[in-house]
């Protein structure tokens, strides 16, 4: 009865309705995954290539945030933009001012304080994205994702947008924490594979990892995520 | 129920009726395209002239930007105006700051920054505007298309306005990524011939190239046009 | 339902209607007409008198806005004045600024972006007042039409305020770009004639000319006005 | 339906609402008339006293602006000295800066702009005030009107307020442009008169009056007044 | 019909609503009369103590602005007091700038200056109360009364509050411009008998006084007002 | 009908509804009263502990502002701790800028002015407490009471809160001037015995006193608490 | 009927339902319980991990503030980031500027009084977020709860959350003043497990403590909680 039409206005049971609508736009948005493994973390998206006319590059939903720190995306796609704009920022301020790199949750925190002000003030709405976060540490790799409240939990793995519960239960059947890149990049893909009930193309999906080695983030080729989605291909068969 | 009152406030389904109905605007606008080509990349319009006392030419509906970028727009000619003065302060800004010409990518992005703005801050209205960007980087050239969310996609080929349907149908059945410009604008016009129901007029239709020889944005002489037109008539006449 | 009430909402139809409300307060004002000849630029205007307490001079609706630029107003009598202002002061910024005269599209778009600005954000209504601006360049004339939406066009001909209609039927019917300049005026007046039904009176009517020659605004003459006003009649009686 | 709750709203057939409202209340206050003579101008009003205990002196309704201008104003008292005192301030910034008399003309304007900004821009209302402004420049008087929407007319002969109808019926049939300034006070009077259904009183009545002879504003004593008075009953006891 | 939640809106027939109710607030305030005499100008306010608890002389009613000008107040009691410091703040600048006391109207112009402004401007609401302001100039005294508009009317003799009808009453019946001090008072006592159904006590009666023969104002001791109260009831017995 | 959603609405009876609901926000608070003695002046609260859990001296109703003045709080507390903490710094503010203490007046006259503004402007609501302020000057003590509004008495003896009524009546009842502190003490014991219906425990009262003699307040201990409940409670056994 | 719509709003009986609905947001929220010992203070809190995939550490509900202030939250988890961020920057500029800690006391209320603000002005809304505060003073250990209204109490024992009812019960139940905190974390526990029907696991409950002795807050290892949480089953097994 009107609770809903204002980030400022709690409902009479404590909820914030417009965050919540805001988690909707989420949950309409294109499926992410992120995972951990024993000597790296990655995010893997299944892009959504609605016409052969559009750039499937254009339609990025996984962004180098630092050298050690990468971003995947879901949601308002112009909301999410600006989030990693202000996270490539916050990296570049933490350069000039420490001389070293941003630690990964000091960098998620930063996102997510700036998202809780859009959730108290009035004259603005919530921004309608979460982001995993993955990146890499002294001596681990980190993967945190945020929604739209400012909330941040960090996950071994996890998923988000129109996805999500199918990718969960991928996870929680089959994720390991022994599990190294290669592995974990697979169950990464069986899970954006269940999600999108069995469609997964090499020029529609993008991978970004991040090795405990080199700390350093990059994105799959495209000949390389063909090559995974080959093995998870002929693993399913296998099961199958 | 209210919900599409305020652009900051989210419907239940986490959409942003304000922008959804900012759309509209543009569904209601000019029928514009954007082509690529081996060669070159092209937009085209088709300016509705709804009266002879009109001077065609004030209706302008294809602009230059910079040397090397061009950009069509649809929706309110006002709103327009505005990014597109907008667009080019933001290329004499980069060439002031750093004494080069703008990547075609960034500045799509930053006016699709700017248009983000007038979607998450209360007070104001989207802009109920299309644009589609064309230009030409080092090896390339490039065609984006902005919403009034603030979205950005890359097209190989994409239409905007009220004929867009009519336009993706003749692109999806007919674009071909080998095509050179000639080809590409003959495919262009056929497209908004398709849209306007067999109605093109030189006169009242606007063509902006830019080749990747010269990297030079350029209006085609109503000349020009004109013979494009014949050589579409005789094409279809032979299709016929 | 509620989407006609502020400028910063939408219809579900992509219509702003509190510019769309704007133009009918231009529709309710005074009938204003333009009009290009070979050799030169006019507008006039059939001011209501309905008083003969007035001081018909007091009802200006046409101004000179620079040495070589002049407008005609339709609708809320003091926006105008507010616009008609504003386009003074830009006139002599360029003056100061360029040490040249301004041109007379670039005034009429800073004009047209002033206005837009009223139309996207809140706590202001629009412009209710709609100009023909005209002027004089290096080898021609021009005539500009603007509207509370900001939106720009030029003409050949045309005409604002309540006698829209019926001078756009006179236009269409009897313009030709070959007039000269009495032949523009008479046709003008011709059709301020059909619009008013039939009543007009050199004291209330105003016509201002810019010829290329000297490329000089200035009004005309109660009795030069006289003069035409009998030409015309002379004219329709010979029609008749 | 709501279209009359904010000046910023323009109602579906192009009116501002709050405007026409704020003019009732210009409608529900003392009557004034304003009235040119060959050799002069006059403002004169007809206080309504409703109780012996006021001081008659208190209730001002014709002020001096400027040693050659003066005002009459009906309509809300509290706005019309916000108005009367800005337009003094504007007569003395002119000379200040210019070292002359403003214009009567040029002060009417200003005070209009003033009072159309009341009228575009949200959180405030139009001012419930209109003002006779009568002022003598190098060789003649002035007379305008303005009302809250910051048009402004001038006129020969006008009147403000409760009486307005009667007064001008007075005057379209009695007003000659030839008379001198005792047969205009007489006229004026009369049209009070007229709106006040036959009462009239010197202490009641206030006129200003400004000669071109001297250019300066005056108000005239109540013995004057009387005279006045006197002069106009026996002359309709003559018509009587 | 909600023409009377803000004060920047007029109803349609040209009223304020909001400043309307704020008058209310006064009606239902203390009864306070305003007297002039030959030789001074008086103010008396009849104090409602509603328990024997509280110490009467807290509840003031008669505040000094200046040595030369006295307020009586009715209303919202933390208006007011709001008002008078602002009166005082007012007469101090006065001395700083001119080194001179403030003029009586000046200040009461000012004080309705300030209150028209929360008449006009959103986001506040009109000030609750109404002052009667005493003061002595050169050769006479003076009688201001102001209200939530900001009007300001000069009386010889008036009330405001709750019992101002029966006030004006009894000046209407017996004022006379020839009473002293004397005469003054105990009239004022009496119409706050009459307004007070014949309750009058010196503890809760408080009477401001100015002299024109020194200027000052002072308000009388609690047993001058008993004098006074005396003499009233006998000259009462002695006509009843 | 909607008149109390704003503070800065009055209602047609020039009420001001926000203003009295935020006077139940006090009514529904602890009861406190306060009591002037011919040595000295006391507040006493019966603050309401609900759990043996809470630590008592965490609920503290009443405060010392400056040495020579104290206050008690009834209402919201949060609102309460934000205007003692201005009292505070008032005091501060005006010993370093004058050197001396401030009048126990002067200080309540600035606390009901800071409330009185949280009434007459929006987008704020006005505090939900009263004070009850109490302090010494050279030769006599005061007693002030606050509420919502920014309204200021003073008292001989009050109570604000949940029991107010019943203080009341035990004041008007038996409160004589001519009491001493520990008379005094023991009435407003009596008093809050009243309220709360005969529960009254050493441990959950407070008591601040100020005696004329030394002008400094200071919180009894519970020791000094117990001995007059005590003193109270055969008393009452006396008379029962 | 709306008075809980905006938090700058009073209802008829005096309440702000936007800070009880935001109390609603932390009865929804996880269980955390405060306890006093005899030689130290501690907060245990039962976070809820509802996957196995998440990293218990990330959901945090436990932090350190300084080296002596430890807080433990429950309701909306950025909120509380918030405000634990803001108590952190209080207590460095504390010791800036006076070079000393802060009092517990002290954080506690500048904590309340930045969450006051926001229940008293618009266009914001309040908290939903409450807060327990341990720390270490010179002699003793204090332990507070700040609730949405900025309401601050000191507790011997108390809890937060959605099973604050069941904790509470416990406590008042079983808590006595003389228990070291070895008996104290054990009732905690109890408490927490009492509310979570019977489920406790080392992994996903923390402890904080601060011992008298060093006044320095820790987190206990999950060891140490294993512990502890073994000593309570026996405990609990014994007396069942």
């Amino acid at each position: 009865m009107g609770y809903d039409r204002a980030i400022t206005v709690f409902s009479p049971d404590g909820r914030l309705f417009q965050v919540e609508y805001a988690r909707e736009a989420v949950r309409r948005g294109t499926t992410a995954v992120g995972i951990k493994a024993t000597d790296g973390v990655a995010v893997l998206v299944d892009k959504r290539i609605t016409s052969r006319l559009m750039e499937p590059e254009s339609i990025e939903k996984i962004f180098q945030i630092d050298t050690h720190i990468g971003a995947a995306t879901s949601g308002l796609v112009a909301d999410a933009r600006i989030l990693v704009d202000r996270a490539r920022v916050e990296c570049q301020i933490n350069r000039l001012i420490y001389d070293e790199r941003i630690g990964v949750e000091a960098l998620s925190k930063k996102i997510c304080d700036f998202k809780q002000t859009y959730t108290q003030y009035g004259g603005v709405r919530p921004f309608g994205t979460a982001l995993l976060i993955i990146g890499a540490e002294d001596n681990r790799v980190r993967l945190f994702e945020t929604d739209p409240s400012g909330a941040l939990l960090e996950y071994k793995a996890t998923g988000i947008g129109a996805g999500r519960a199918a990718v969960m239960e991928v996870f929680e059947a089959k994720y390991r924490e022994d599990m190294n890149m290669r592995e974990a990049i697979l169950l990464g893909l069986e899970a954006l594979y269940r999600a999108s009930e069995g469609k997964l193309d090499a020029s529609t999906t993008e991978i970004g990892v991040i090795m405990l080695e080199d700390k350093k983030f990059r994105k799959l080729e495209e000949s390389e995520v063909a090559e995974y989605i080959e093995m998870l291909k002929s693993q399913l068969g296998g099961e199958a």
